[in-house]
């Protein structure tokens, strides 16, 4: 029998970075040294620096140089370690040219194994590669790593990042409230606490909050999704209703938050030019209304990037999850896997019990997961039972960073030089 | 010889809460029930419920039936575990009826020493509780417990709170600028990050995110206090260079930024009314200024009581602190010291050593503790070796609070019912 050659393995991160990006790629580095050990036909893993962008600029990290303890690392390593971008292949048809330059770098690289570690859109990059290497005449494999923190991502029960974002969250939204909670006496006090989350159509992150909730009465009392209309008066009338219960009303509210003509409420600074409009703003609007409308006194917090970088309280659970989908996503390619997507599956809620199966990425790019109607309550509030069912066992366990000596977590981590360019620099 | 009467202590939280402001209540009640036991003169302590208000209305707390397990248990608790207010006792000539109420709820609680845990404002009222005690020829001792996040009091190296927000703030900065770095290539990325802090009229908790900084042009690289004049053209062209150098710019900002005319930027909702103007927004206010100027995409978030409340992330050093400023308070009060405030001296940078000192109340309300001109660099837009070797020992230590299965920190705590009222009810 002759051993199959040892080809390349291509990892990029794609899209927003998480609290857990970085352990996927681990996994991925960790499980090619495993098997090349074992004798399987694997080269180096070659990461793309800042993404798909890397891949075109043939900016290739050879992770060779990396200690096995520096790979270990990066486990407990937020935002993207070889750096990420939101750029994506288009179709052949539109930049064939960056086809022809894809097709070049791969060969000159030979890569052998394509992994695309993102989100929605980035499934369907992994999915063009499949039909690049089809065109091209290339023999490899391209597969996707699930990762996004807004956890839209279909046909895997979770993406890495959210449990991370969501324990975040719940956590915060817990602590806030009982500060609020404290400060809430008297006429003039502070009565609103208002928390702004990330989440453009899909509320996951938002909803998480409501796991903050150990009590029936406790906070948060409202989450306002984007997939449920904002009806100002019905929420007014749940905020007033709630302090004169409690006393106090905590509220997360996603960025995305529509009226019912289905535009977002708050657009803070409108950046169409850069391809996306930068939703925000709707959390200091909410509470600008409220004020207006009930003269209430309202504090805001709105948590940005702190939410999907917080890895000094990941989810052990998500960091698992994480190093696995990258070790299993590599193990896949180099038995001839190619693609899918490398799909959490649940097997049982409490506890918790999981496996890994592939998820086709044909069509990924074009559904959204939203939060089904079953997760909410019926006033479209809260979380239901089987809502809070889902999202329990995702933010379990606790997962520190190591601390310095100096009290903040130590984060150092070099990344290795790009390789050598092999191919004439290309435009982008 | 006759052994002197035993006599309660009143505590009371005043003015905003933080993440270990109730370790300094355990500290109270650990000292009494242990000097107690030892046969010193001292009953139980009573905390007001919702501070001051609680003294004025009678609602007083007895902690007597509290556990000591649960007394252990107020060093992991962020909030105010019996409530806070942000009312004070005005002068006798403003309010003698409440003079008279507050003698007495004191003679009717049998109560000989008074402890209160605040900042600025809450030290003065300790101060008019001497006042009161002369005047209406009660044996009372008044002492006053440090407490505030803004850390502006003065005769004290630090205020219990500070290090901990300090602690929060400098490692949501690196996280968030882990990520930012990861997101800012390409021409058309995110390329600030602003991370807007609390701080009215000091920057301090804008000072403490320069800890995140570990290596020369590391994050955060702009930091704006109220302390300094905010110059925008200086400030954008100093965004711009850090951007051309490195690529990105994290900057924080602390609520509180002022105009060359003393005036805040930003004013998110006017509450005048309420007393305190309540800031914040400046953040956003920044981001669309840089935006506007510079062209370039800005994220910002906005850390509000997640700052203050964030227990899950407590400085060690900032909780012993805390614990050990109430156990002097009552100890001092005890052996008949009075008109002092508890405090924190330093006496060694690295290793940082510190024991407790009295300072005098008085005086303490009308000065505030700015950040010094030798603590900052010499353009004012980051912290100096000096101010960094003050900061650093702050930080220092972690001290998770217990998390439950669940995956949520765990901070259940029953608070006892305030005893029956011996007098009649107070208006407010």
């Amino acid at each position: 029998m002759i051993a199959a050659r040892s080809r390349n393995a291509l990892y990029f991160q794609s899209g927003g970075v998480t609290a857990v990006i970085n352990a996927t790629a681990g996994g991925v580095i960790d499980a090619a040294r495993s098997l090349a050990k074992a004798g399987a036909p694997i080269g180096t893993v070659l990461a793309a620096r800042n993404g798909f962008s890397g891949v075109l600029k043939e900016e290739l990290i050879d992770t060779a140089s990396l200690s096995d303890e520096a790979v270990l690392r990066l486990r407990q390593l937020p935002g993207g370690a070889f750096g990420a971008s939101r750029r994506l292949l288009p179709p052949y048809d539109e930049r064939p040219d960056q086809w022809d330059r894809v097709a070049a770098v791969l060969r000159a690289h030979d890569i052998g194994h394509v992994l695309v570690n993102g989100g929605n859109g980035s499934m369907e990059t992994a999915r063009l590669f499949v039909e690049l290497g089809r065109r091209y005449g290339l023999d490899i494999t391209a597969v996707g790593l699930p990762k996004t923190v807004d956890n839209d991502l279909l046909d895997t029960d979770v993406s890495p990042g959210f449990g991370s974002a969501a324990k975040y969250l719940a956590t915060s939204m817990r602590e806030a409230s009982l500060d609020l909670a404290a400060m809430s006496g008297g006429a003039r006090a502070t009565k609103v606490f208002i928390l702004e989350v990330m989440g453009r159509h899909a509320g996951w992150m938002a909803l998480s909050t409501a796991l903050a909730q150990d009590a029936p009465g406790a906070a948060p009392h409202l989450i306002l999704l984007p997939e449920v209309p904002f009806d100002e008066a019905r929420v007014a009338a749940a905020v007033e209703a709630t302090i004169a219960r409690g006393g106090y009303c905590a509220i997360t509210v996603a960025e995305g938050l529509s009226g019912p003509d289905g535009k977002p409420l708050a657009v803070e600074r409108d950046s169409t030019t850069y391809g996306h409009e930068q939703l925000g703003g709707v959390g200091p609007w909410l509470a600008d209304r409220l004020q207006a409308r009930l003269g209430v006194k309202c504090h805001c917090a709105v948590a940005d990037y702190l939410q999907r970088s917080a890895r000094h309280l990941a989810s052990r659970v998500d960091l698992e999850q994480a190093w696995a989908v990258g070790a299993a996503g590599l193990e896949w390619s180099l038995s001839g896997t190619t693609g899918v997507m490398v799909a959490i599956r649940r097997l049982a809620d409490a506890p918790y019990r999981w496996d890994l199966v592939p998820a086709a990425l044909e069509g990924l790019a074009d559904r959204e997961r939203k939060v089904p109607a079953d997760f909410l309550t019926a006033d479209g509030l809260h979380a239901s039972p089987a809502g809070r069912r889902y999202l329990a066992p995702l933010i379990a366990g606790e997962a520190y960073p190591p601390f310095s000596h100096d009290g903040l977590p130590d984060y150092r981590w070099d990344c290795p030089p790009v390789r050598a360019p092999r191919l004439p620099p290309f435009a982008l």
